[in-house]
């Protein structure tokens, strides 16, 4: 934890009081050296982070005080900035924490991902993991709108009653149930045509095992195994014999779709149609013992730190 | 061996003495009881395979005796037909035995793979397993056609020679070298942005890890562990680092494309532009040791068997 007194604002600049802090588990994989799709986490440097606060002070006149905005401020108390990446939003439309979630970063990933890779159709079947989490939940609520039936892989009871009573899923498989392969096979008796994958490791390689001819793999994260030597796929063969699809994607390279991603989750979420949850804990002091709960998958939802 | 007197052609029928038999990897997945892309091979069946030959009887008016045939007869000397899956090829342009490799499945399946999924452009570095195969040759020069700087993987000196010398190659990779991943990025200083992946296994594995930002992975063939427990994949990361795409496919299920491939890879054919090997032995007893020796990488371009 590091002080520092603020300077005073220049010209076109604004200063931001941080309400809250989005956790999201690519911040895991900046904290290599190298590898990642990111440039690596600087030392000394600000912690990186998306966060959501109000403007105290402004020398921008795009800018006034009370705006609520989001930004990538990083984890601190304060964001100072030129105005150029920091977002003014309608806190009449949704919370301003929604805007770290369902209708920030993590919704338009889920977005891109179901519309562009998975492209569900009616009656098909699509798997999620990590289906409680942040992005996980949302592509299964878009997926079910499309029609298409959703089974969500999440952990623990909690969460998968979480799935089938408030998101109204078709099934949920208990990743930790100890019989991953039986339970995920009873869940897709006819096979599973789309996967948004987000997790990896043993889940990943057991819906391979049971993708049908020409499915798409969505490959979102591979949180499984940031810790410690990559997580080997025996699945391979399934790509070749079942014709697959595996994409890889960073909802960053296609920011040209945000707009029609943003336009269409907000509508959804003003109707009620799209729900989301949200584990907030409170403190930036807490947000490492937090981050690390986001990574073993503790969370229900969006992952965000109360900056009290 | 077996042996039966062959029955009288019934009216439309066509007799085939087939002077060629094709040796395929896909087999291989053939003769295990399930989890391949294709129907199993029946016991008791004659095994399957395409063949090239001569019409030695006809009772069909789009066939006479002497056209040169190509068809699925499979591992037999004669082949018996309604002539619906025969088809007359023009040895004026190619002998007869260029319509089983680089007129046939294999030049069809490296023009697809590289034009559909590959898509190399000018500039880039595609890199091909089993380069100096019967696929994989025509991948190699195909994509230098496009422009690309292309690097063969093969199994020893003398098809790396082959790779360089005779087709043109930009790089060859001896797999067996002992030190692949070196040697890979020796040879592919500015990564790889497009694999034709003809093998699996650690070939593949290692290509992965070289893969560039939006690299196009074509599946093609995973020989590789198709005797043993599947070879696990560990650079699984690079999918989501990189943004990958990685596509399997089966060029049979794409037969509207062959009029275009067989097009341009006629007319590369009687140029001399594309040039192409074959391994031949003799004889219908020998067709289960070419194999083996096949799936081993001990051929040279196409594997046939004269029936002799």
């Amino acid at each position: 934890m590091h002080e520092e007194p603020l300077p005073p604002l220049a010209d076109g600049e604004v200063l931001v009081r941080n309400h809250l802090l989005s956790l999201d588990p690519y911040m895991r994989s900046r904290m290599d050296e190298q590898g990642s799709y990111a440039e690596a986490q600087e030392l000394g440097e600000v912690m990186m982070g998306g966060t959501a606060g109000v403007v105290v002070e402004s020398r921008n006149p795009r800018f006034k005080v009370g705006d609520p905005v989001i930004a990538q401020f990083g984890w601190q108390l304060f964001g100072l900035s030129d105005g150029k990446r920091v977002r003014k939003v309608d806190t009449s439309v949704a919370p301003l924490s929604a805007y770290l979630g369902v209708l920030g970063m993590p919704g338009v990933t889920a977005w891109y991902g179901l519309k562009t890779i998975c492209r569900p159709r009616a009656g098909q079947t699509l798997v999620v993991s990590a289906a409680a989490g942040a992005v996980g939940s949302v592509v299964a609520q878009l997926a079910r709108l499309a029609g298409a039936r959703v089974v969500g892989v999440a952990g623990g009871a909690a969460k998968c009653s979480y799935l089938i009573n408030q998101l109204g899923l078709d099934a949920a498989v208990d990743y930790k149930c100890g019989q991953l392969e039986g339970v995920l096979a009873d869940a897709t008796p006819d096979g599973i045509d789309c996967l948004f994958e987000n997790v990896g490791g043993a889940v990943f390689d057991a819906s391979l095992g049971r993708m049908n001819q020409d499915g798409r793999v969505a490959v979102c994260g591979l949180v499984a195994g940031y810790n410690d030597h990559p997580i080997p796929l025996f699945n391979v063969r399934a790509i070749l014999n079942r014709r697959l699809t595996l994409q890889g994607f960073i909802v960053s390279d296609h920011m040209e779709q945000w707009g029609a991603a943003l336009a269409e989750l907000t509508g959804l979420v003003k109707t009620g149609v799209l729900k989301y949850r949200e584990t907030v804990i409170s403190g930036l002091a807490n947000a490492p013992a937090a981050f690390m709960a986001l990574l073993a998958g503790h969370n229900l939802g969006k992952q965000l730190v109360a900056l009290t």
